[in-house]
């Protein structure tokens, strides 16, 4: 049962690497939404693979086919289903993947799970192409959320030793968030961002990879957007951001930070600007109690290295029973951080819209 | 939609620390487990206050009183609701919170979600104290992880600059793991817990609070639990674990040194030792893919520093909407960490408990 | 996992009918709705045993106590919780039933399902006392759609074979449907209820009972609401309908008359009645494609027989594993169906609530 | 938020009758589960239109295309999707139904609730053409199901006056069962089947439609199924029963017979078959506390007539604001019940599987 989520926006996930297709099933969308096609396409190709020398030299393609739940142009309100179609497979590659278990991957996990019946190859449903829906749902909800005025941005933390300065946590400007989008490389600081990409190309050379972390902003939610315990806008945020692949790590505000501070320090002094109520500092991150205040949400995501890498590595042979050594040729990204980028915002802006899309009704007698 | 959570062990929570008690309602327990009142009373008696100098030195009595679900000291199987009576509450020392709103709290997020209407009173149901049904949860599960020789540990990892020694991530011995649940302040290095002691008094004397981590393991877990995507055993364990009040991070395993790592430092090599399949490292603390591996799963959680502070501090009045200086009185925690371990450990074992019990048919046909 | 249902407003049901209390939680209720305390006691009055001769002796007490999410009159939009404590329970008249397995009852499946860990106790958690929590919840649904306009009434609608008048599917006055909660046996024609209660009086002399069947209407529910396939308003209602106790059948609008019907009798011609539309017969009770129209909600609820009778009845003994016949001393409603009706209106109230809520954004670009 | 239902096996369901294909996601399937394509098929075609005179001329194809979670003839116990792609569609019949709303049918629910925004070409997703995905879904339950020899069969009860015979309550053979899924009109009594299609023959030629029931029957079902309160065998059964379009009525066992019954008529005493327990009636359809009691599980369920009917209807045109007459051109059945039996047995059989994969751990201590 891990193929759906949602409260009010339901997502369906589905597909293998080397399937007829993945996709997914978006479930609870309100209607007459304009799906503007164009925009998703941006999207899933800031995801892609094969678009310059970072990445694998794969030729996936994303091209996706709306099935259901848009008509005119615009959403029906009934659930919507997108396929993605799977081309360029190569099983050829994966063979050797049956029996011989990748470290730091889920062949050894899965095997036991799905009892041997899963599909291998290319990682099958564990495959991180399986991200593509995951933006594919947040180019919608991001169309949905801009009638809000809402605006999700990321930009990639650090690759290695390299860090990128960070969003300004009282706000940044939705221009710069939007910019983001535009750059191959989402990055604050493009000198910073020249030296991660040396160190992406030098762990390539090593036939290695490396991780990273990635930093993310949603701009203008409402105060009030969460619940105290079990669906706190934490741990909403919290369970689809874990569900990427390779994520490891998360904090919010502050983050970690805060182990090692006092009250006097973490807490965030309120004002009154005007009207709206504001924080001198923004140390929790735009939440408390698991409920927005109105400040901006930030958070940072941390990547592990992508496991697939060429050296050789010791495993096991799970139909053997021994120990062996393992080679894994083909063409491996030596760094997911800057592809993850639309993947962190995607599954934010989908959380963000199912939390806001529930009502209350007036509170008045 | 905030009090209900879990797939097939549903946990309800409610109350107000001020109200007429708090509890909680499980749903989904397997019949005739034996239920074990003293170990109960002796986990909720980690987490209450008023034990020592260093926590609060308000005497709360986490007295439960079971209404249904146990039957000649067995669980029915139906749904079971323990009461936790409020009892020592001092109104009066809150009054000034109706309109004054405490930064680092969820007084104004909430005041804002719920339109004015949600009892204030020292804090209402963002209380800590709302942590008492989760360590009871805890208790229970802990009792039925036993049966599967599964057992959930934590210790304290920093308070402020103060660091323990870890967890040895390949595994530690059960004992070590439950000798830490008789100790008051649970640490791994007594020395490192002296000078953690020491900084949280000096914090009391500063009329401020400090922050700290908790690192957490889960020993025997079998190999195959968990989901990709959605139900991944980080994204349960996340979700639970930030609905935890003052949680701002968590990572797993390695985490976000991950995100400075690479893949040939990162990985984990499989080998066979014996019939049992182990790894040379553990550095992605027992989960891949989501799943469990059949190592031990490790986790670190951070939290933030106590909100309720003393010193004076800059706010909001929100019925005269002015800016204001607020002086919160009363009997606050320095520092929460140490009474936060058995909550951390009763919602992990919660977490795996419900994930357990979900059944796979045979996979033969 | 059978305690816990709902979307936007989640029902946690619990207790045994000889453990400490009964009760429930409501989680999801909109703040600042007014809590009117006598209205939730007279509506648990019209359930209970013991207010006239037609009913069982015993004297349950339903009183209340109010845990949380009520402050100062008002839901705060936190859980709230209700206790009913337990008290006239004559423990030494179910004693017999450990073992002996009571015909029509759910006492085998019971045993099977918990494997002999149920409280068996005057029926445990399957004891008709459980219909309390309902009808409290629906006190409470029924305050808030108040505000709406929206009214939930029900009627006996037959005893044996004395059949009352139906309502008129075009729509009753709210004012009938209210004056029916003031009746101690809701019927419309005061002459055919008298009929039933003489019937009803005839089986306990008999030491049998009867069955019947009650009629509901819901009025003044928007067109729109509802949804197709798996969330239909049908489905809903069904799903809490068949949750209570002894009810067997269930059938909207012209229900299984339909099956008898051609096309050209069955469907309802819309017309335009100002703005308004309505339609000119109503036999699809107001439900099409799983979507209100507008027009009244209209259903028919089948009540089997109290099982319990005090005639002597074959059945086994799982203890000795005997064929035994059994004789239920003790005192037996004749008949359920006058203390269902607020148990029907109650559900109903709660589903139309709970889908109410559930919020569309505007539709426009 | 309509599009998806289930517990462990979650369905997700989704399409237009004039989009591009409608179809289904399965999660929660367990892995290495043989699927049997041909069986599937077969279960396809009993649903689908133009096999005879009694149903609709059209040439709907239902043939499908697994997308994943099947894997060398085996679900992996990922995802399952299925696409139906839609092709006859004849567009041009339906042009009319933009704005004229025909009687019996969601049009003028639809549009109220989807804002004017649902594709309204053939119903769009209120088609009944959607009912495949459910008859799918049913196909791979049932294989599921046969590993534990559990049957699930159904038949038509009545069409119009004419009634087939009934099941026998206590059991009939699982050959009869099964021999009913190869008949093209699924009765009992063929003599009373050939009047039931001379009926619906007779209702063609008037341009009008003609109600039934179905019969249905779960053999073998454990004892211990199901759950009291809310996820009562009943209201899960229900909840998907009242999914099918058409449905308007649903009975178990006895159903509203028990209405007019007493105790003494309608308890089911039970006895000892050797080591197996049984009831010598089963008025209560294997169902007691919405649990099952290893009888088998029966329970008719009732459809209303076809509501496309070419005689000239009152109805209302919403863009002109008029009331009007309408005649729907075009092919319709004058009948659904028989196509409805594989749709019956489907959502059942999906049912049963799901509340037979919930665990419960062992009971003993």
């Amino acid at each position: 049962m891990s193929g759906v989520y949602g409260r009010k926006i339901k997502m369906t996930i589905f597909g293998e690497s080397h399937g007829a297709s993945i996709g997914l099933v978006i479930d609870g969308l309100p209607p007459g939404l304009g799906i503007d096609i164009d925009f998703i396409k941006r999207e899933m190709e800031r995801r892609a693979p094969g678009r310059n020398l970072l990445s694998t030299q794969r030729q996936e393609k994303d091209a996706f086919l709306i099935q259901s739940g848009v008509f005119e142009g615009r959403t029906t309100g009934t659930p919507l289903c997108a396929l993605i179609p799977n081309s360029d497979s190569h099983s050829k590659d994966y063979s050797i993947l049956k029996d011989n278990m990748r470290p730091g991957h889920a062949d050894y996990s899965g095997k036991i799970k799905y009892k041997g019946f899963n599909d291998y190859r290319g990682g099958g449903h564990f495959s991180g192409r399986l991200t593509a829906p995951l933006v594919f749902m947040g180019a919608v909800a991001k169309q949905a959320l801009a009638r809000y005025g809402i605006v999700i941005g990321a930009h990639i933390n650090n690759v290695g030793e390299i860090f990128d300065r960070k969003f300004d946590p009282l706000g940044e400007e939705t221009e710069l968030l939007m910019s983001l989008r535009q750059k191959e490389f989402a990055v604050l600081d493009d000198v910073r961002g020249a030296e991660m990409q040396a160190l992406i190309l030098e762990a390539r050379e090593r036939q290695d990879s490396i991780g990273g972390s990635i930093e993310c902003m949603a701009l203008n939610l409402p105060a009030g957007l969460g619940e105290p315990f079990f669906d706190s806008l934490e741990s909403r945020l919290a369970h689809v951001l874990f569900s990427i692949p390779a994520v490891k790590g998360l904090e919010f505000g502050m983050g970690f930070g805060f182990c090692r501070s006092t009250g006097s320090q973490a807490n965030d002094p309120l004002y009154y600007d005007g009207d709206s109520v504001r924080t001198e500092t923004n140390n929790n991150g735009g939440i408390l109690g698991g409920i927005t205040n109105g400040m901006p949400v930030v958070f940072k995501v941390g990547f592990k290295p992508t496991p697939s890498i060429s050296l050789p590595q010791k495993t096991i042979n799970v139909s053997e029973h021994t120990n062996t050594v393992l080679e894994i040729k083909g063409r491996h990204d030596p760094c997911i951080v800057q592809r993850a980028v639309p993947v962190v915002e995607g599954v934010t802006a989908w959380t963000v819209l199912d939390m806001l899309l529930t009502a209350d009704i007036d509170g008045e007698v």
